[in-house]
């Protein structure tokens, strides 16, 4: 397959739409509109989009975990075979927000259904189909929950340090998913200004696509 | 847990509706209506209904059979939490249309997904939950198709051909388990007359759980 597929990763609070939305920018200046494929997670084909809306229907507030994970990746498959698979055979940049590392990151560690246990799900979802290049947008939990609740930020409450133990779990498994595998998850540090981490980005994705910017 | 979880599982044509209905019928006069719960799958609960919808929307006809298979999964999932476990801690006999055997059978051997695969992502959702009995209708393809079908038992086309290899695979999968399985999973030879074939049912219940018929 002739695409690109860069796929990108982070806590909540690391700026990663703002930072999407400019590569993609820049990305369809460089290459034309149709050269590039912006896919979010979960959701990108009809189907997926339709499983997206069971996983956020307020209604289902009684979805176990363990359910909604298998719907992720039931979505996840989809979106591969009708979206991600034909795109990369037409030569296609994909920009992927989110992929199978933010399920091993939120339900694997942070809701603690075992890293392994959704690795292996996932696999049998994307059967091999990883990222040719991972962004992993990293950032202190506390620094990314204080850009979330920017106007209550020095009010700490209960439910702010349930966050900040989740976001935590959440950052490590990422951390350590980056150890594991450097060559394809490169760690940008998403505290620099704005500006900055996207010169940042686009500089790595450049050190592996050097047709790109 | 107090209660008692028995699947019916087999190959279309084997029977197994009426088998089921006759013995909650049963079941229900010896023990009072509450005591038995009959679960059907995909389904069962809120959220699995919903899955079961996605599953069998025509519209969805390009569904990936590894999102099918996730799918399933999911819905298996969500009714174990919210409906099979309760009923087991209230003590009540489950009789389960389907469960996991199906999918290994059905997805992993009929649609070629793989039996180990299966099994891997349904572990993820049932997280140990096995029936205590399952009940394994048995019955040779050819017969299957034919009492299906029987209006036009005598004209095969091609696609009674392609069903009739789909059926046969998922048969050798359901023995191979039953095999596997021996004290978990009963066969009965479903090719018998339906009162033999309940009877049989009754007597294999029995043995395993004596103050049942």
């Amino acid at each position: 397959m002739d695409g690109k597929f860069i796929s990108f990763e982070g806590p909540d609070g690391a700026g990663k739409t703002s930072v999407i939305q400019q590569i993609q920018e820049d990305l369809e200046q460089q290459l034309g509109k149709e050269a590039v494929k912006y896919i979010r997670e979960p959701g990108g084909s009809r189907i997926s989009e339709e499983i997206r809306q069971l996983l956020f229907d307020n209604q289902n507030a009684d979805m176990d975990p363990r359910t909604e994970a298998l719907l992720f990746a039931a979505s996840r498959r989809q979106v591969v075979v009708s979206e991600i698979i034909p795109a990369l055979k037409a030569g296609k940049t994909i920009l992927c927000d989110r992929y199978v590392d933010s399920s091993i990151a939120y339900q694997g560690a942070g809701r603690g259904l075992g890293e392994q246990e959704i690795w292996q799900i996932n696999q049998f979802a994307i059967d091999g189909l990883m990222p040719d290049l991972t962004i992993y947008l990293d950032i202190e939990s506390e620094l990314g929950l204080q850009r979330i609740a920017e106007h209550r930020a020095n009010q700490v409450n209960r439910l702010d340090k349930e966050k900040l133990a989740f976001h935590q779990t959440v950052r490590q498994s990422y951390l350590r998913l980056q150890q594991r595998h450097p060559a394809r998850i490169k760690l940008i540090d998403a505290s620099q200004p704005l500006p900055t981490v996207i010169n940042d980005v686009k500089t790595t994705i450049h050190d592996r696509f050097s047709e790109l910017f």
